[in-house]
C-alpha cells in the first residue's frame, strides 16, 4: 500500500480515483453476441456453451432431478449456515417494506403510494472456481419478498455440464422460479429478448465479468432495466487508536482477495495504528490461498494519514466507497457525517464479512464511486411504486382553478378544459 | 382512433406496442456534442447557445437581477396557483421520508438504512413556446426534501438571451441554487463534466428533446445516473358506463395535445360509451388551439372493447401505461388488480391535469412500457439509502461461524480469516 501523510485537499480527487478501464474495446464482441441471441435465441445459447463453457449441452434448464441430487452434496453444515443467513437477510428486507400511506394534500385531493413487485426479473451468477451462491441470497430473497412472479436464474455450467451445488441448492431455497445453465454476456441477451426456453424479464440482477456487465449496460438501451452499473469491489476503512491493527488487517485483506482490480484504502488518525495495520496485512497475507491476487490488489492501495478523524470521514465522503468500515470503539458518534457510501460497518466487531454472507443486509453494493448517486439493492429494487389520486368533487373545486391557470400558462389548453368542464358540472 | 372489438390475448402484444424510433442516427451527432463541451467547457456552451439557439450571450448564469424582475412579471393569479400546487407536491413527497428503522436480524447484529440527499442534482428543463415551469416543481421540491444541497437547474435561453419568468419565479421559490441558460444536449454535458461555470452533478432529471434524451442516455456511460429512460407521453384510460364521456374525452385530448407522437388509448366494457367518447372527442377537438398535433396523436392511438372490466384492466397491465385513468364510480374496485402503471387516476373527478399540476403526486413518470420496470420519480430518486450494520461480540459470535462456512465454500479464505480472528479474540 502507497502512504501518504496528511495529503492536501487539492490532492483527494485524485486519490479517491479508480483504476480506469477501456470499456469501448468490448463493445463489438458483446453487441454481437446480443444480436445472435436475439436472432437465433437457443441456438445461439447452444453454441456459445460449446464455445465458451466447452460444453455440448442437451438441454438448458436445470430439472428437479438435478436439483434434489444437489441437496445430497452439500454438507449439512453449510445447509445450516446458508438458512441462518436466509433468515437475516429475510428479515432485513421484510423490514423494508412500506404500507401505502394516504395523504390529503388538500381537502378532498387524497394521494399514496403502492409498492408492486416487477413480475419478472433475471438473475445472474457467475461461474468459475467460486460458487457465489450468497449473491443468490442476495438477490432472490428480496424478489421473492417483493412478490416478484418470475424469478430466472441464469449461471454457467461447467466442462461436466453441470452447476454447482450450493449454487441449486440455495436457488430452490430461496424460491427462485426457473435456473438455466447459460453464462457470459449471452445470459444477459437471453433474459433481455427471451428464447425458446428462457422467458423474457424486465429487469436484470447481479455481478459478472466485464462481458457481463458490458452486455449488462448495452441490454439497458433494449428496455431492460439493470441494478447499477458495476466496477471492481472496494473498501474504506477508518481506524483510530481504539481499533484492533489484526481486524483491520484482515478487513482489508478479505477485499484484496476478491481480484487484482480491488482496492483497499485505510484511514486513519494515527501513525502507529497505520504501521501497526501493515504489519499485520505482511503478516497474515503470506497465509492466504490467494495470496498472488491480494498482494496485486495491495499495490493499487493507499493507507492515508489525517490529523483528525473527522478529516477521515470528510475524505471518506468524497472517495464514497463501497463498503466503510469504522474500526472504532466510538463509531456511533461519525454515523450522521456520513454521506456517501454503500455499506457501513460500525466497531470492531462488524467484519466486511458479515455484510457480505450473514448480517442481514444485501452486499450487491454501488462501488466505483457509485455510491455518491446510487443505493445498494433493497426491496425498492424489486418493486415499482405506483401513484394513486383520487379527488372529491370538492378536491377538484379546491384545486381546479390553479391547473386552469398553470395548463393556460403552459399553452396546454385541452389539460385546462379537462378541468373546466368538471367544474361546470359540479358548480352548475 | 382505431377501434377494435375484444381483440384476442394473442393480438395484445401488438396492441400494447408504441411508435418505433431509430435512436441510432443521433448517437454520433450527440456524441459529438458532448466530446465538445468536456473539452471545450464553457467556450463549447457560448458556440452552441449561437448556433441552436440563435444568442450571443455574454454570461451563462441567470443573474439575481434577472430572478427578481421575472416575479413582477408573473402575474398574482399565477403566483398563487403556483403556491398553491407547490404546497400539495411538498406535503406528498415530505410523506415519503423514512425513518431509519433498526432490525436486530440476530441477537448482537442490528441493521438499518438511512437515506441522504444526493449532493449534487442537476435539472433540465426545455425551453421553446411552452414553459414548463410545472416540471421545475416536480423535480426541485422533492429534491429540497430529501436535502440535496446542490440544485443545479439548465435551460435554453430565447433569441433575446432570455428565460421566461415563469420558469425564473418557479425554480427560485422553491430553492433551486443556481440557474444556467444553457440549452440541448450540451446541457447534458455541462452538467455531467462540469464546465468553469457550470458544476458537475451526480444526477440528471428532466424532460427533453431527443438529443437531450440521447445525451442523458449516454452521459449515464460517464457516471452520471439519471431518472428515468424517456419516451412519449401516453395515456389510458379505462371506462365504464358509470364514467361522463365529455370528461373522459378531455382526458384523452389533454394527452394528444403533448406532441404528435402521444399515445392514447380508451379501453370500455360497454360499445355505448365508446361511441359518445368518439363522439365528444371529435366535438372537442375542433375548438382546440393544439387541433392539428392533437390530431396526429389521434391517428396512433385507439379505443378498445372488452367484455368487462377485470380484462380491461388486465390488458392494461399488459400495455403498462404512463397515465391510467379509471372513469368509473367503482374505480376502487380496481386498486388491487393493477399491476403495471406509472400514475392512477381514480373516478370521474381525478384528470390527469391534476396530477400533472397541483395534486401532490409527481408528473414524472416511466412511459413508453417502461411502467413494468421503473417507478415515476419521488423522493427515493433523490437520495441513496445507505445500509448500516453495528455487530456486538455477542453477534459476531452468533453469526460468526456461519460466515466462515460460507466463505470457505465460496474459496474467500480472507473473508473467513476476519471472521476467525475476531471469533478467537472474544473466545479466548
Amino acid at each position: 500500500m502507497k502512504q501518504y501523510d496528511n495529503p492536501d485537499q487539492k490532492e483527494w480527487l485524485d486519490l479517491c480515483k479508480r483504476a480506469q478501464f477501456d470499456k469501448s474495446t468490448l463493445d463489438e464482441a458483446v453487441t454481437n453476441i446480443l444480436e445472435d441471441v436475439k436472432e437465433n435465441k437457443d441456438a445461439a445459447l447452444f453454441k456459445y456453451a460449446e464455445r465458451f463453457d466447452g460444453v455440448k449441452l442437451t438441454s438448458l434448464t436445470v430439472t428437479q432431478e438435478e436439483i434434489e441430487a444437489a441437496a445430497n452434496e452439500v454438507s449439512e453444515d453449510l445447509k445450516q449456515a446458508i438458512v441462518l443467513a436466509k433468515n437475516n437477510i429475510e428479515k432485513f428486507h421484510e423490514s423494508q417494506k412500506e404500507a401505502p400511506q394516504k395523504i390529503e394534500t388538500t381537502k378532498g385531493v387524497e394521494c399514496w403510494r403502492k409498492s408492486v413487485g416487477i413480475e419478472k426479473v433475471g438473475l445472474y451468477i457467475p461461474g468459475g472456481t467460486a460458487p457465489l451462491f450468497s449473491t443468490i441470497l442476495m438477490l432472490a430473497i428480496p424478489a421473492k419478498v417483493a412478490g416478484c412472479k418470475e424469478i430466472v436464474l441464469c449461471t454457467p455450467p461447467n466442462k461436466q455440464g453441470k452447476v454447482n451445488p450450493a449454487i441449486l441448492y440455495t436457488a430452490n431455497l430461496v424460491g427462485v422460479t426457473q435456473i438455466f445453465k447459460v453464462g457470459g454476456a449471452q445470459a444477459v441477451g437471453a433474459m433481455t429478448y427471451g428464447t425458446e426456453t428462457i422467458p423474457q424479464v424486465y429487469k436484470i440482477f447481479g455481478p459478472g465479468n466485464q462481458y457481463v456487465t458490458k452486455a449488462k449496460e448495452l441490454a439497458q438501451q433494449s428496455g431492460v432495466a439493470i441494478d447499477m452499473p458495476a466496477g471492481p469491489s472496494e473498501v474504506l476503512v477508518i481506524a483510530d487508536e481504539t481499533c484492533n491493527p489484526s481486524f483491520v488487517a484482515a478487513d482489508l485483506l478479505s477485499q484484496a482477495e476478491h481480484g487484482v482490480d480491488s482496492q483497499v484504502i485505510l484511514l486513519s488518525d494515527s501513525e502507529t495504528v497505520i504501521s501497526e495495520v501493515n504489519k499485520e496485512v505482511e503478516k497474515q497475507l503470506a497465509a492466504l490461498p490467494r495470496n498472488e491476487i491480494a498482494q496485486k490488489a495491495l499495490e493499487n492501495s493507499r493507507s492515508l494519514y489525517f490529523s483528525d478523524m473527522n478529516t477521515c470521514i470528510e475524505f471518506s465522503n468524497e472517495y464514497a466507497p463501497e463498503h466503510l468500515i469504522i474500526a472504532s470503539e466510538k463509531a456511533d458518534d461519525f454515523i450522521d457525517k456520513i454521506t456517501n457510501a454503500g455499506s457501513v460497518f460500525l466497531g470492531n466487531y462488524s467484519c466486511e464479512s458479515a455484510g457480505d454472507y450473514a448480517s442481514g443486509t444485501n452486499h450487491t453494493l454501488p462501488t466505483y464511486g457509485y455510491a455518491k448517486n446510487y443505493s445498494g439493492v433493497s426491496l425498492d429494487s424489486f418493486v415499482k411504486k405506483i401513484t394513486f389520486q383520487k379527488l372529491s368533487k370538492e378536491g377538484i373545486n379546491n384545486i381546479g382553478n390553479a391547473i386552469e391557470l398553470m395548463a393556460e400558462a403552459e399553452g396546454l389548453q385541452a389539460h385546462k378544459n379537462a378541468v373546466t368542464l368538471r367544474l361546470k358540472a359540479i358548480n352548475n
